[in-house]
């Protein structure tokens, strides 16, 4: 056994609770040896934490992260036109390469904010895969398909290709790579096509992510066509189940909701975006009452417009008080649960928790700022004060992603240099 | 003449453009004296800027400094219980030197996250005015005076002292101190003082600013006594002019929204702390439209739970577009106006722009960050995507009070300790 202890810091476990404990990782397996009083650890190396504190790495459940790419391009924007006007005739031009740069960057962000996992939905997924592979990170991953727009043939190319890639790469980078199915959404996809796939996916126990009920227009046209609640349709398709999870969740009922937690299954919760795009406020708090597996995301960075998995906690916790109106409602320790177990789980890792046997996941936030003084309460602290700058190491994997702020495995100058010039490059082509 | 020259950034125009240019600094006056062509400049003293964005410093219009001794100290919880149960206990207990480490820790975060004034109603407010006068930041101080919970003679004393207070600091710290009065808000503060003390201040040309509207507690109990709405009984008071401000501003109906726009009377946003406290959304976009004068404060630190400016450019935009129901609401370059020169117009500040004969007020923003990469819109970064932390100078009054993230003029370390030295203190004196 070959480890590393991460030595002199306190400790966020499982239960909220914060005290001063060694964490010794195996690195073999990747995995949390023991969390143990200071000072008892003989490892191989140490990561100095002290005057830290050492968090479980943060999962960010729902993103498309080569969308950094379109970072600061449009914003002020309604979704639809959003969309139709910006996103959409850009994503027209995408090429491999660009996906590999605008991946890499989102992952240095990440990586920089103290996000260790996340669940991208996109395109060239091959590509996201391989700077996962070389980043260090885990990530759950799905081909984005879509009807709309696109004729049988081709709408049918997309969804194989899309199951194609899931059998392909799952368990791929030492097992970093996870996948999944991702239809886009309710109502992006032709019924037809959820009818032939959706039972080829669940066939291979194959997780299924997709977006639903993120605004009022993806409520009514179902309802008018259906006369079923968005979800009652999406369970009638054989969508919701305890391995598959939803993004967004905005506008959803009380009998939704109970659909939600009787299927087991999670909604990934994106704060900014549906504040950015004006989209509205889920019921966070209602979700987590009911009993609703939730997890957080920070969507893609062009709704958002960084992958800053502290601010998105920030976020939950202040919309979900507005949203309940009560101040009480989505708590920190609820936002933090979001933001670690709750994602960890919904996306299927055994990570966001501080604990032997649990993959070794972790970031150290460097607590000496004046921001994060005094030290009341540390657990409010991390939702309501901490910056992802504070970030000190990430780990993922047992393996050190970033140590004192220098990232070990990505080269942040090229990350940088690339992305800018795909960028040019990209947008040029789609303003030809 | 003595000059600094900030060289080689590009810099926010107050048009919102962003060209390459250089600015030339009088530092005897503390003002700009010319924003040039790159390379123009002729200075005795040059500050690198190559690469980055110079921006106005920001104006942090309504805060309470010293809260940060209160920071994660009580979150979670409705704004009556709050303040009943957690605040005002401790703040019975306060000191001058609590007050006076509060607020060094505090204008040290405001300075490390790009903001060089603020305006702050609190209490031993010849403690923030010496910390203003150290720090080298620019401050309206006002002795916050309040009736609720005093008996007469009290109240009395508490309201001269808040007179004596602004007519005694005004123009201090070379003019960085102005001064204001600040009766704490319409519910708190018996209609007698104000029928009393009003008149004086207006007598001596002081500006008033005081919490109005915050939440529906404060408008219900007024509309009952008065039948009036809240900012109707302000006028009839004599509270809204020119160079008065109220914070909040959440409730307020179209009627007050007129009178506010008549008046010229600035509403200062404090999104962060509204939704914390869930006390609701201010209608930031028809405080806009009408032409009310709007400006933007983080609020003290225990309802926030930082003072980063930032943090609340980004709030406002996002609180902002879900308050309108409208994506296109409350847009980056509104949110930037609103915390430079909406907020510096507020509090009665020649600073929020860089221009010349403007105050010499202004921070640059290292650029070269992943979360800033592509550059598609430096506006949008601004507002979406710049933390903080991205702030590499900070230039108050002509004078450097931060180089490469380095305090210049506060010693960042003892400022830390004796800020947590002085929490522990006085919790527990107020626990015991």
């Amino acid at each position: 056994m070959d480890t590393l202890a991460v030595t002199g810091g306190e400790v966020l476990r499982p239960d909220h609770s914060i005290d001063p404990a060694d964490v010794l990782i195996d690195t073999v397996t990747g995995t949390i040896d023991a969390v143990v009083e200071p000072g008892e650890v003989d490892a191989d190396r140490e990561l100095d934490a002290s005057g830290g504190l050492v968090v479980p790495g943060l999962v960010n459940a729902h993103t498309h992260v080569a969308m950094t790419l379109f970072r600061g391009s449009a914003d002020d924007k309604q979704l639809d036109d959003w969309l139709q006007e910006d996103i959409w005739p850009v994503e027209a031009e995408l090429q491999a390469g660009d996906v590999r740069a605008g991946a890499a960057l989102g992952i240095a962000e990440m990586i920089r904010s103290g996000t260790t996992a996340f669940a991208d939905m996109y395109f060239f997924m091959p590509e996201v895969a391989a700077v996962v592979e070389e980043a260090g990170v885990r990530a759950r991953l799905g081909h984005g398909a879509i009807t709309v727009g696109k004729d049988d043939e081709a709408a049918h190319e997309d969804f194989r290709a899309g199951l194609e890639f899931a059998r392909e790469y799952d368990g791929t980078a030492d097992g970093r790579v996870r996948t999944m199915f991702t239809p886009h959404s309710l109502t992006t996809v032709d019924e037809s096509f959820y009818r032939e796939y959706v039972p080829k996916a669940r066939e291979d126990d194959i997780p299924i992510h997709f977006h639903a009920n993120e605004t009022e227009n993806e409520v009514d046209p179902l309802v008018e066509e259906y006369d079923q609640r968005p979800l009652e349709y999406a369970d009638d398709l054989g969508l919701l189940a305890e391995n598959s999870f939803l993004a967004h969740g905005v506008h959803v009922d009380d009998r939704e909701i109970e659909l939600l937690a009787e299927r087991e299954t999670a909604v990934i919760h994106n704060p900014a975006s549906n504040m950015k795009l004006a989209s509205g406020m889920a019921p966070v708090q209602k979700l987590l009452d009911a009993g609703v597996p939730v997890g957080l995301g920070t969507d893609g960075a062009a709704s958002n417009n960084d992958l800053d998995m502290f601010d998105e906690m920030r976020d939950a916790a202040m919309i979900g008080k507005l949203a309940a109106g009560d101040a009480r409602a989505v708590d920190a320790p609820a936002a933090v649960e979001m933001a670690t177990a709750g994602s960890a789980a919904a996306v299927g890792f055994d990570s966001g928790r501080i604990e032997a046997g649990a993959n070794a996941d972790l970031a150290v936030i460097d607590l000496d700022k004046p921001h994060l003084t005094p030290r009341h309460d540390l657990l409010s602290h991390l939702v309501y004060a901490v910056k992802g700058s504070d970030v000190r190491h990430t780990v993922c994997d047992g393996t050190v992603l970033m140590a004192d702020r220098e990232l070990q495995t990505l080269d942040l100058e090229e990350v940088i240099d690339d992305a800018r010039e795909r960028a040019e490059a990209l947008f040029d082509r789609a303003q030809a």
